[in-house]
Formats: C-alpha cells, sequence, structure tokens
C-alpha cells in the first residue's frame, strides 16, 4: 500500500473558553489565520479528548496519547523527566522528580527550591549520583532545569508506591515529609526504605558539600536536601517504529516533557538553543527544521509551547497572537510540501485563559490532504470543529485515523 | 415489551474517498438513490467504526463487529473458513486455511494453487480427511473454493500459536517452510509437531493420489503439497438467541464469509447460486428471498458484496452502479413490509476506489423505523451520515442501538 508523510503541529493547551473582551470568541476563533483556516475549508475537522471526555491530561499524557498510546503505559511523571534529563531507563527502575530544597536544622523546609539555585547543581547532583543503597539497589541522579532534578533507584522488586518527602507548594514551614510505603506489598517496603535511606545521606552530603559552604558566604540559603514526588516505575514502551513496520517519526520542539515523550516513542529529536519553549518562538526556525526533518521521515512532530503558556498567564491576547504567528508556520510548511503530504493540527490539552490551568475540554482538531472526505466547515475553531465530519475522537484515536490515512495501519482479519 | 423487527442491510466495502471524476463526491454521494435518500430524511443517520476508528477491518471482524460481537472471540481466519467449508466446530479446535500446492522433488513450493485446481479436489481432501496423529489428535480436511481447503485439528491441549508451512504470496521458488511453535507453551510444541506430522503424511498420500497421477498424464501441476496459514483457535461464541431471548436471526448473502459468520451467531442461512457474491448481484433475488425470510425471522441480514469488489478494483463507476441497485433492493423491501419494520443499512469497513484496500475510515449508517429522532440529514452520504443524530459509534455499539428499538436489549439495574 503507498505510505504517505504527515505533519502533526502540536499546538500546546490550545483549546479555551469564550473570552469577553473577545466578543465571545476564543483566541483561536478571534486570530487572523488565514493558513489555519484554508485547511479546515479543504480539510476535515473534528474534536479530540486527549485522554478522555473531562478529563484534564498533563504535557506527558497529552503528547503520549496523540502520539497513539493509551495511558496503561504510564506511571508518574518521574520517568518522563528522567528520560528528558538524560538518564537512560530500564523496565523497572523508579524515577521521582526532585528539587533541592534548603531546610534547617530540625528538618523545616524553609525554602523549596533553595533561592531557585541554577549554579553549582551539575557538582551536587554529582556528589549524590551512583550512591549504592544495598540491598542491590543503586541511585541515579541528574540535574534538570534550574533548582530540579531526577532520582532513579534501580534494581530487582521496586515500586512506585512510596510517599513524597515533598510538603507540597502550599506548605513552606512543614518538615521535610518522611518516606513510606502507599500499599502492603514487600516491593514497596523496600523502595520505600531505599528512598529514606538515600535522602538522609544526601542531607549530610549537601550540608558540608563546597557549593553550599561558598552559597553560605555569599548570603545564598544552602540547597541542602531533596524533595521528591510523582514517583513512577518505568514500563516498556513499544515504539511506534516497531508498531508499524519502516515507520520513522521526528519531533520538531523545544520543551523537554515533549521531547523526553518523542525519544521515548523512538522518534529522532531536533531541537536547538533558539528553540525556547516560550514566547519569543519564531515560527520560520521550526518551519525550516521541520521541512527539513520531513524529508528523511514519515512524520514530523511540530510542538509550539507559548500557548500554553498564555493560557497559565491567562493572557488571551498573547495566545492571540502566539496563535497568529503559529498560522505563518503552518503557511510555509504548506506552500513548500508535496501535494500529497498531510498536516493534522491538534493539542495536547486545553489551558483556558479564564481558568490558568489546563481543563478536560477537548481540543481542536484538523487533518488536510489526499483522500479526506472533506466536510463543510470553513473555519479553524473549537466550535467549528466540533461540527466538523470527524465527529468527536479520543486522542490516540485520532492518532489512529492519521496513521491509517498514511497507510500504515493494520488490518484486523481478513 | 413489544418486539420489532429488522432489515440489516450490509453494503460490503460501502465508504469511500471523494472521487475527482464524480465533482469531489463519493460513488455513494453520486449515486441515484431515491430509496436511500428517502430513509435518509425519515431516519437517523450516523458514522461507524467497524472496529475502532482509523482500524481497516477484514469482512470477517467487519461483520462480526457489525451482529454486536467485539473481536476478542475472535482468533485468526481459519475457524470462520472451517465454518464456511461446512466443518462444525467445538470450542478448543485449532483451523488452518490451507491451499492446494505443487512442490518439487526437493519440496521447493513451484504453484502456490497447483494450477487453480478445481476438478479432483473432493477426492483429494477425502483422502486426508479423518487422519489419525497420534497422542489423541485427529485430523479433518475439507475443500473450500478452487484450491482453497481448510484443516481442523481436534484434540485436547491444542494452541493456534504456530508458524505456517505457506512460503507466502510472493515467495514462489522458496521451500515449504518446516512448522515450529510460536511460544514456549506445551500446547504449541504439541500442536507444531501434530501438524507437521499431518503435512508429511499428506505430501506422500497426495504425491500418489490417483487424481494427480491423471493430473500429471494431462500436462497439470499435481496437488501435491499442502500449504497453512492463519491458524485459530476456535473459542465458543454465544449465539444472538442466547443473548437476547427469543431472538431469531436470518442471512441473506452469497459469501462464504459472511455465511460463516453468521453460521457462527447462530442464524439461519439463506443463499442459492444465483447469489453469487459477485458483480452480476440481482437486487430483486435479494429482496424477494428477504422478504421471505422476515417471516419466520426478527432479523434479516442482507449482504452484498459487489460494492467492495468495486472498490478493490478502483472503479468508482461500477461502485455507484451496484449502489443504484441496492437503493432498488431497498425500495422493494421497503413497499413491501409492516409499518413497523426497522431498516438499518451499514457497512463492514470501507473500501475506497482511490486505495482499492479496505481502510480505517468510518462507514455510513442509518436506522429508520418506528420511534426514531430523526435528524435534519436529507440524504445517505459519508459525509451527511457525519453530522446525523447519532454521532459516532463503533460497530457494535450501532448494533445495540438496533437490537434496543427492536425491544430486545437488557436493562442494566433496576
Amino acid at each position: 500500500m503507498k505510505k504517505y508523510k504527515a505533519f502533526l503541529i502540536s499546538i500546546d493547551g490550545l483549546g479555551d473558553h469564550p473570552v469577553a473582551e473577545l466578543g465571545g470568541l476564543t483566541p483561536l476563533e478571534a486570530a487572523t489565520r488565514p493558513n489555519l483556516n484554508l485547511l479546515a475549508k479543504e480539510g476535515v475537522l473534528g474534536i479530540v479528548d486527549p485522554f478522555a471526555p473531562g478529563v484534564p491530561c498533563g504535557t506527558d499524557v497529552g503528547h503520549l496519547c496523540m502520539l497513539g498510546y493509551s495511558t496503561d503505559i504510564y506511571s508518574g511523571r518521574g520517568p518522563i523527566e528522567a528520560v528528558g534529563a538524560g538518564i537512560t531507563l530500564s523496565a523497572g527502575d523508579v524515577a521521582f522528580r526532585c528539587n533541592f530544597a534548603t531546610v534547617d536544622e530540625t528538618g523545616i523546609v524553609i525554602d523549596r527550591r533553595a533561592g531557585r539555585i541554577r549554579d553549582g547543581v551539575e557538582e551536587l547532583s554529582a556528589a549524590l549520583d551512583g550512591m549504592n543503597l544495598g540491598e542491590g539497589i543503586t541511585a541515579n541522579f541528574a540535574p534538570a532545569t534550574e533548582h530540579r532534578a531526577v532520582l532513579v533507584l534501580r534494581g530487582h522488586d521496586l515500586s512506585a508506591n512510596v510517599s513524597d518527602s515533598d510538603p507540597g507548594g502550599k506548605n513552606v514551614g512543614q518538615p521535610i515529609q518522611p518516606i513510606y510505603s502507599l500499599d502492603d506489598t514487600p516491593e514497596a517496603e523496600r523502595t520505600a526504605k531505599a528512598l529514606q535511606s538515600f535522602l538522609d545521606k544526601a542531607q549530610v552530603i549537601l550540608d558540608n558539600h563546597a557549593i553550599n559552604l561558598k552559597r553560605v558566604k555569599c548570603g545564598l540559603p544552602k540547597a541542602n536536601a531533596i524533595l521528591t514526588r510523582g514517583g513512577g516505575v518505568m514500563t516498556k514502551l513499544v515504539p511506534l517504529k516497531e508498531l508499524y513496520k519502516g515507520f520513522k517519526g521526528a519531533v520538531v520542539s523545544g520543551e523537554k516533557t515533549v521531547l523526553a515523550i518523542a525519544k521515548m516513542v523512538g522518534f529522532d529529536i531536533y531541537t536547538n538553543k533558539s528553540m525556547t519553549g516560550s514566547y519569543d518562538f519564531d515560527p520560520r526556525v521550526k518551519a525550516t527544521a521541520a521541512l527539513e526533518q520531513i524529508k528523511n521521515h514519515d512524520l514530523v512532530l511540530v510542538h509550539v509551547k507559548a500557548t500554553d503558556l498564555a493560557g497559565h498567564d491567562g493572557r488571551w491576547d498573547w495566545k492571540k497572537d502566539v496563535i497568529e504567528r503559529i498560522d505563518i508556520l503552518i503557511g510555509i510548511l504548506k506552500e513548500n510540501i508535496a501535494e500529497d503530504v498531510y498536516i493534522a493540527v491538534t493539542a495536547d490539552h486545553s489551558t483556558p485563559c479564564r481558568i490558568g490551568e489546563h481543563s478536560g475540554d477537548p481540543v481542536p482538531a484538523l487533518i488536510w490532504g489526499p483522500g479526506i472526505r472533506v466536510d463543510a466547515q470553513e473555519t479553524f475553531g473549537e466550535r467549528s470543529c466540533a461540527g466538523g465530519g470527524l465527529g468527536r475522537l479520543n486522542g490516540n484515536q485520532f492518532f489512529s485515523v492519521l496513521i491509517d490515512l498514511m497507510g500504515f495501519s493494520k488490518k484486523m482479519g481478513a
């Protein structure tokens, strides 16, 4: 069967609610978006529940579903952060998201981010990495962004079902929490013991570390404790190239979580320093990279983060502006591809400006390309999509539809 | 609760893509179809994913789902072919699709279909049928269409997880493949051994059979080997009459796979020689048979194959013509039934002419009859159905909707 290529444009947090200041339109509906509207007119629209109707997704889950996975493969944010931090995980490894934090002599957390420490985290992390915790368990520790880091426990019979040492964002002034198992299994007991041992040793090592002694001299808070949360066990994720014979994917993104997800599903990674995952994104840089990647790949996932940031910031005006620049990106792609390359546009979740958080609203979606049953909709927006020819699909179903159009699907039965 | 009767019209491979030569319409949308359009105007429409969005189905899976089953009951094509060939299967039986083939002295397959042998396959099959393979395993062997046949292994602790002896369609010139187990279970090992034993004995019996000696004299290739593929274990399928008390179903079709599926779910079978499953189908013959069957049955599945053939052949013009004759069939049904008989129309899968293969596109669907929430759509087509009042359903969900309207559904809770 003939195979086709596709761009999959992920507009992070795209879905929104009507905004009074925009005359009751959403930022997408209010944006000047000639290219998105042309794709809508010549394509087929639908609304997509990234995971399920009414269930808000994180960027990680939203993108896993967008790439066809269901979330039974997903356990906690830790493993994804670990992959993002460059740690190669094996099945059974348990990973935790960490903060460097400041505790006083009595163990009270006085700064959950150790003054948003940046300098020196490499050395501090190195001092904790490779620790032997006994019973065949070792700890790998790697820095992530700013005060964030990742801890991976490696050994047989571990469990992610243990409590957090992090007292939580609104609880500064609380003691660092002791670790306990969240179920009665020997695996959880064993893991809780190893994690507590790591945290105790880490506190001693960090408190006396040269970097921290220097910080005190400069009037900065010590990064002398590790807060853990989001423990997750690494499960085996079958890469798309194994699910669909010969399939080659690539991602163009500036955001660590999306890059990590793409790496987990076996995609080639394209990023560079000008892709900041922030408001200053340049549609021409991303379009150029995507056009380069499509030459050697079947599918290129092009991700833009700034729409989500605007949603979190409650800035419908910024969100509208970002969408207008994404429209330019899409215009460049459309002008420079062969006629038979599909363009699919969707999002990992909604981030309505009036809420400032991810919501469970469906996201708008479209597919443009050969053989499409073009519907009557003429614009790309949350509400035009709700009347589109695709109806309402889950994220992984939307991906199946795209994979089928691309000629990679497998027939059930004969 | 009052019970209602229904026709379920299965238009094989009906769904399609827009065709440029038809002014961007699909063959269905372009067809003259006054009766389908009247049902659409007075009924409710929807789009149906026979198995799941974006997943192409075979005729077997598509019809199982259309009759309300999910495919966890389905294991390989073999059992369906066996039922089609008239072998009564029990739970645990393992069935294989077979070809009579020609091998040379060294075991190289030189014709995968033994010159498309037809004459003599009954006698050759009889020579292999009932073979005792030891360990309580017996072999049943029956001819199917032309060079095709079916092998059923019967005994305790068998598995379908064994390899094919068929080297595959594109590999003429390859040796007949040895059988091995595809997993480590004793069941698969045991089955592989029995199957190999059958194939070895079959080769000796066939090579010396009078039919083959006669073929050589006539310059025809010997049918001296059996190629096996598509092994499947027969699982217990609960017939619809047990799922819905008192429910009686019948099928009118000329196609072996659909007849086999219908038999498996406990339907009475109506077919005759004039029903060829090909382009020459006569709408009056099928309509007459269906009207006869509805007298004594609750549901009559009326199947037309030719739309699928036209899709495979890439002939949108033939597909349009077949649909126009199906419209006549439906007109005859509608004219001759009581007012309270439902008519449901759907398909087992899409076979778009531009692809020539089954695709994962949804199929158009409608229900017409008492109490329907008539929607605003006025024609029956892929795109009008996408805007219909049923929304987007899976095949087995569509059947549940019909069964409920017919008064056979069971209440959850009280």
